[in-house]
């Protein structure tokens, strides 16, 4: 045991290539199409880029090595979604967007063998995506989950599931559900959860309008979702009944760190973006990137990055070791989701009337990266939670003094 | 003389009018068209929109009374300009949206007779909108106005003007040009521009693309414009040739403080969206706006909007004494871009993944307001403009002391 | 009415008198000492100042006439103390430092005919000094002033005060205390507490330590005060009995505001002494004051103080109307706490090792300043009330709505 | 290679033991003193502490183990050191405290055999002090090395030493002190530096007064020193000649780390103090420490500890590996420097009126930490150093494009 901060050789190599992966095949399409998927093509498009990634030796580094991933752990994922997520597209090329990248993740852990066979080797594959349905509009489960309203009853052979579901990413498109419903106790309750899977087209599933957000790059978009009666069977169940809510934290800690991993890719680019532009251009008498105020924003940048690196690599770390990591991955993904915005703010301000505009990338990251603040739990909701354990420890300090 | 902040009544009656005629006339199509004023209608909304402010007595407050205005100052057009914009589309129904607001003040400053009868009057009367082409791409006139490219030489009767503009707001459509060119010196000078008046269908100007950026508010878009060979008599000099520069700082430090204006009604919407949501959505046990983290941002919201209405004001009472208020300009200008960014961010926060979606304004908002931070002026340039006047005002003590 | 932004002539001249008076009689004296008043000399050097000060006619400027004042309203204050604040010591020149001038400012208002002969007068001469007895150790009262545990009870032909009161400003050396009690209700209770006028020999009252804080200008140092069967007659009630919260309102916000005039002075004084540096000194090739990173902290403090003036303005007049103008006090002392903060602290910055030394007057003023974002409310404490009003307002739109 | 964060259990021992220590032996001196280390006793007190460090194993973990050292690398003194900061007083205790403890460093690297028997021997067994000599006053060497103007001319055997230093840390009541002076070149050039080693003892040498700061924890002060006509052999040259500033680099990047170690430990105490009074009192009807603000507050301390630690680890593993590490260091100390602010300028803030009150440590902190900011680099030129080298790069990008 001794600090060490180097990553394998064969990690560091699967980063290279898909950093020189993302900038020739990837980029251009993204750039051609202002960071619309849809408009780029959609899974039209999923398909080719995930073609070539795979021909590429970088598809689905995180999948574990029997469903044809690298199986690699957090702490290696983090420079290859990094790499992975300097393109908007970058992340579906290589099969880890989100929500894929954490379903997969989760389903590796918690599925049984069958569960793995029909829904977690496709999805690994590339041959379908799939959609996480955990949120509802107030006032069930937002940023608070024990509001969860949808319920899920015995019937025969099975569940019985009716709820209304909203920011649903990917289900547009998305081949099976994974559903989080109360199978007891009332809208409040911090247990009672149990998740099913199931397939797009069991009968009551509907996908509603897309939410119009500011983000633009998931295939599949934030949906609404009805399920009207939906059954499915006993052999549903993903993990036990019940126990919802504590897969649903082994989920969403690492898919917190895989996010940030992937917008700290586009962070940098846009970093990348306006260094190499205030590098080249003049005004007032001087180079841009020789000027004090431009000097204050690019170190900034380059502190915030450094720092989310940082953070980032702790928490996986720490996860890595099969601890839950709440506290670390709480800090990273706040800290991480503000400073990747304010890099792309910084970037915008350093180019002027064309950073505002889609002549550069800079205004389309400030769609994507807004939303981060929010999602994944708003940076309030992880503060809240970082301070409770800070005054807890400071009460059991307290009381094993008296 | 003693200090004085109360309104006189005909201007609180011409605001809560105002007030009322937005609420109701003009927030309804803002909000069925995601403020997006091509999709709502573009030129034809606009008549239909100033028609409807004639008839509710609150068309064009800021036009001369000869050019049927209310021929408000700079400090009673605060509180009309605030409540117009609090809609988007609340300046181009009062006829009041940049460029053509700044056009009509430089115009009644600076026009000759016939000058103001050609083109302030339709202006004025909304039957015709304008554009001010002053901004050029790198390494023209961005910023720094005295890297001017743009050129209009001696031509029989008149001058023949070459040059290539762009950002140049509401060009696509207007009805004339306010045309800034050298005519002495070379790029970098500090004079040597002279502003010229010419009609759209002048041989030799053409509009080229709408620069695609984050807002999309603005009638005419900004767009790119080019002069190729167009010749203009004498008569369309506006004001004294050469001194172009001069003029365009009449006209500057007023535009900026309208904008401020217009987007600070934007912003206290954007603050009345969330703090109306907050104080009824419950969630942790509490109703929204009882926490802690959440009375922060609102009384945080409340603090930038007090303080950039009394730099405003401050402002606009220095440019009504004929001052040229450089400084009470810049200062309220960097405050209030910034100041009505964060507002609008904030407000975006309060209201979690609502807040980045087209289900609220708040998004919409967010797009629009982030430009102010670069147009008119970056906020950086403007803060070397102020410490440069600090640190010259310190020298002049130290010389007066030796 | 009409805004106006002007300051009466004599105003002005009051104005300019003061500075001239601190710059010359006052500033040498603090520097000499590094703003320690009691090592300057403290009641000696009061009385020496105070008598320079009214031979230079800018002595108690906010005292009626009567009493030997100017009777300058609030709006008309703030230059004046603003010019005296310039010094540390300028407002123990100009007989108002705290609390002696909030004192004159409530007993003005409320006292009766001979409480105003006996305590009034002589305070507003400087004859002697006073002491605002309101703060209590945890759990009493602190910033929840409900939380009042000191109790006056019924005695014959008087009461009986007992209590423990700290953080008292001035107490040691005072002439007389208002002391804060409760006269009915329990710890708690937003009513029940009653104003008395007690001189510091009455038997039982004892002053403490002084509290060794950050700053040391203030004169009779932050003390802990005793109160043991405190016997005053009826006559020591000042106003009414059980409107003791309702008066302390009247105290406090302009007092509020008279904290900020005064610190807002000692800001520009250190803004001022770190320009001159930067103006002058060199370092990387340049003035230190052409450097960018040095320019943007110039500019922000210049924001900073525009904006702190002008939202001190706006309460000031608000206040002037008789208006309780608990919001605009709490917007304009939360603003101004903070941002005097950030000048002084962005001026030592700019001056190097020197800045954090007593060779220049940076350090000594970061001392004296951080305390104001806590005293006379916690930012904190200020935000709650301002949301809370928001929130409620919202929230009665939405009834009437229905 | 892997990515690793665990301390060998030995190093962990380490910390453990220190933290006991620091607790039970120096927390109450530097209490009952309030962190004044001459009134605590200074020299005398030092060599208390240190015997007292002795015995329970934790004296002097950095040195080389030759010289009774632990032989800690840089990576794993940073939890010691961090334990040992925790009181003001620790460093000392520890033999750790700057600037013996970057001394210590440079000589174990750049001595040779007689100068390390002679100077580090009894420097590492904390029989003297020592002072690094390097900061002039203006226009000399401050922020930027290369304006040093102190000289060295060449004389019989040796070399004659004129010039004036200030910031001189620990100078009074050092046994050595090591000097920086020109000894090619001019004033301006970026080399022609060299170090020499001398006595405090030897002729020439005179410490003037100590510069009052506002902080005062560093034994022997921060002072003028003299050199006038000093004479030193050969044998005084530290290293080779004219590569003075290299050596300091040497110095300087790690010197850096150490501090922030030091100052992390300091932020860390005063976060404890606040979490642990607010998880106890209550007001505004709930425990502080579960209002929402304070919440915020605590979190984002909680966050920068956080991140000052992850970016403190990977500058030392950078230099551990023998490289110069300039920009992880810049990074780490300048985000370190201002996070330790805040994080105490929080904590006073949660504590109230007693927060800015020797009542608590929260005030006397906030007087040490405030200089680091200045110290060792202003985060200006710091911020300078790192958008150099990222627009360098760029810009080196571009040509190989091309």
């Amino acid at each position: 045991m001794a600090i060490d901060l180097s990553y394998p050789p064969e990690v560091q190599r699967l980063a290279d290539r898909t950093r020189g992966f993302v900038r020739d095949r990837v980029l251009p399409i993204e750039d051609a199409h202002d960071g619309d998927i849809t408009a780029a093509g959609g899974d039209a498009l999923r398909k080719d880029l995930q073609h070539a990634a795979r021909e590429a030796g970088v598809f689905t580094p995180h999948a574990p090595t029997e469903y044809g991933g690298h199986g690699l752990g957090m702490v290696n994922r983090a420079p290859i979604f990094e790499e992975a997520g300097y393109s908007l597209f970058g992340p579906t090329a290589l099969n880890i967007a989100a929500p894929d990248e954490g379903n997969v993740h989760m389903l590796a852990h918690i599925a049984d063998p069958e569960q793995k066979q029909q829904f977690l080797a496709p999805l690994a594959r590339g041959e379908v995506r799939s959609a996480f349905a955990m949120t509802e509009p107030a006032p069930g489960a937002g940023s608070d989950p024990s509001a969860l309203t949808t319920r899920a009853v015995r019937a025969e052979g099975g569940w019985r599931i009716n709820g209304h579901k909203w920011f649903i990413t990917g289900a547009d498109g998305a081949g099976f559900f994974i559903i989080m419903a109360r199978t007891s106790g009332e809208p409040g309750d911090r247990g009672g959860a149990t998740m099913f899977l199931a397939p797009a087209e069991t009968p009551g599933i509907r996908v509603g309008r897309h939410i119009d957000t500011l983000d633009r790059s998931m295939l599949g978009g934030h949906c609404e979702v009805f399920f009207d009666d939906v059954l499915v069977p006993d052999s549903a169940v993903l993990g036990a009944v019940d126990r919802g809510f504590e897969y649903a934290q082994v989920r969403l800690g690492p898919a917190r760190m895989t996010h940030v991993m992937r917008w700290l890719g586009a962070a940098r680019r846009g970093h990348d973006v306006a260094v190499a532009r205030v590098a080249e251009r003049r005004g007032f008498g001087s180079r841009l990137g020789d000027l004090g105020m431009i000097q204050q924003m690019i170190a900034d940048n380059e502190i915030d990055i450094a720092a989310t690196r940082a953070l980032l690599t702790r928490a996986c770390w720490e996860l890595d070791l099969g601890e839950p990591a709440a506290n670390a991955t709480s800090i990273a993904k706040t800290y991480a989701a503000e400073a990747i915005f304010r890099i792309i703010d910084r970037s915008m301000q350093m180019c002027g009337g064309l950073g505002v505009s889609a002549d550069l990338p800079l205004a389309r990251l400030s769609r994507e990266v807004r939303p981060f603040r929010i999602y994944d739990g708003p940076s309030e909701v992880h503060r809240w939670a970082i301070a409770k354990r800070a005054v807890s420890a400071a009460r059991r300090a307290q009381q094993d003094m008296k």
